[in-house]
């Protein structure tokens, strides 16, 4: 069985590499990081780059597709792209799963592959849901017929164990569990939009605009 | 303020790229990745490769050291690796925070830097941690001085948050925190080996072998 994971340049490492590391254990499950070309592909933040080793045109099908979300640039680019947007249909068709994390979803919407499914993205994109024609619907990830889309960045690796489960069994998923350690507990309760508040809300907001100009800038050394 | 994160053939991907997407855009903060050579490094699965922009002679100081843990084979070739010891021990010498996440803290250890300290590590290798002369100590992370070590994989997360707080505040930790829409909700609860029991550990443990095996093998195309 065969996941293919859409890189392009300016998508979030943890959107990818969350369910990556839940899936790639999964007995028969081989993980490959697909992109336009095959090769080094920056992420949003400009700081971390994973190699892509298949290209688009050398994919012809895969049983689950999944596609990360991005930093604002990257996302609305590779919405435009269509030689992406043709392989995810192309690939859509066949699948048994077509996935995503946090804006993501908006590039499978952009694909056409939302209209009228209830779905989710990134919290501070879900008026953007409504363009795709798809309905927002609540929960770390949402399926909709043979299509799922997490919620933002670290929700794929919720949706990559309810993912696991659906490929193996809820007993294989659970030992992936065990096997990534994932006993959350984080330091603070501010993961969510409604629990973070507008303040919080604000400065989320500005730390990845900072981020995202900084990484339009000319690369660290 | 420099974080660099220490890559090495055969590292666990999550391990690295959970604390980076959570320190990656603290404000002042730059992230890099590190490794013998600088390149493509591949982790643990053969199946995902990042990118290390700098060599290890070339990274003199970095405020920050993080060291991802990786599959046993990764971990043991790096803790008697001598340039990377010298290199943690080196940079740690200057270092405000000296971390690692999953088996990472048995390579801290193979650097003599844990003898007598209280410290966490992967489930499956706490008793490796008395080789090092530490204590195993519970909790997602532990902070012992200027060393913080974390559990396995996904429990880089839950430091890096942490560390988020250390560097900047608990304000930017927790809007980070909604940045990565960090409000687990995995649809099981067998994370800990103590939720998990015996027969899922057994599971787990049979599922990594597995991909070590595998990874040893042939690359796939």
């Amino acid at each position: 069985m065969r996941v293919a994971v859409l890189l392009y340049d300016g998508f979030t490492a943890l959107d990818a590499v969350g369910p990556y590391e839940v899936l790639c254990r999964l007995p028969g499950v081989s993980v490959t990081m697909v992109a336009e070309r095959a090769g080094p592909i920056r992420t949003d933040t400009g700081e971390l780059t994973l190699v892509a080793t298949r290209s688009l045109a050398s994919v012809e099908r895969a049983d689950v597709l999944l596609v990360p979300g991005g930093g604002e640039r990257g996302t609305t680019a590779t919405m435009a792209n269509t030689a992406v947007l043709d392989f995810i249909r192309r690939v859509h068709r066949h699948s048994t799963w077509t996935t995503s994390v946090c804006t993501g979803s908006l590039i499978l919407g952009a694909a056409g592959l939302l209209r009228g499914l209830p779905a989710t993205t990134y919290w501070a994109s879900r008026p953007h849901l409504a363009d795709a024609g798809a309905v927002c619907a609540p929960g770390r990830f949402v399926e909709a017929g043979k299509i799922i889309t997490a919620a933002g960045v670290s929700a794929g690796i919720d949706m990559g164990l309810h993912l696991a489960a659906r490929l193996s069994n809820e007993r294989v998923a659970q030992a992936m569990q065990l096997a990534v350690e994932y006993d959350p507990d984080p330091p603070f309760d501010t993961g969510s939009p409604e629990k973070a508040g507008p303040e919080l809300r604000r400065l989320a907001l500005e730390l990845l605009a900072d981020v995202a100009r900084e990484a339009e800038g000319p690369r660290p050394g």
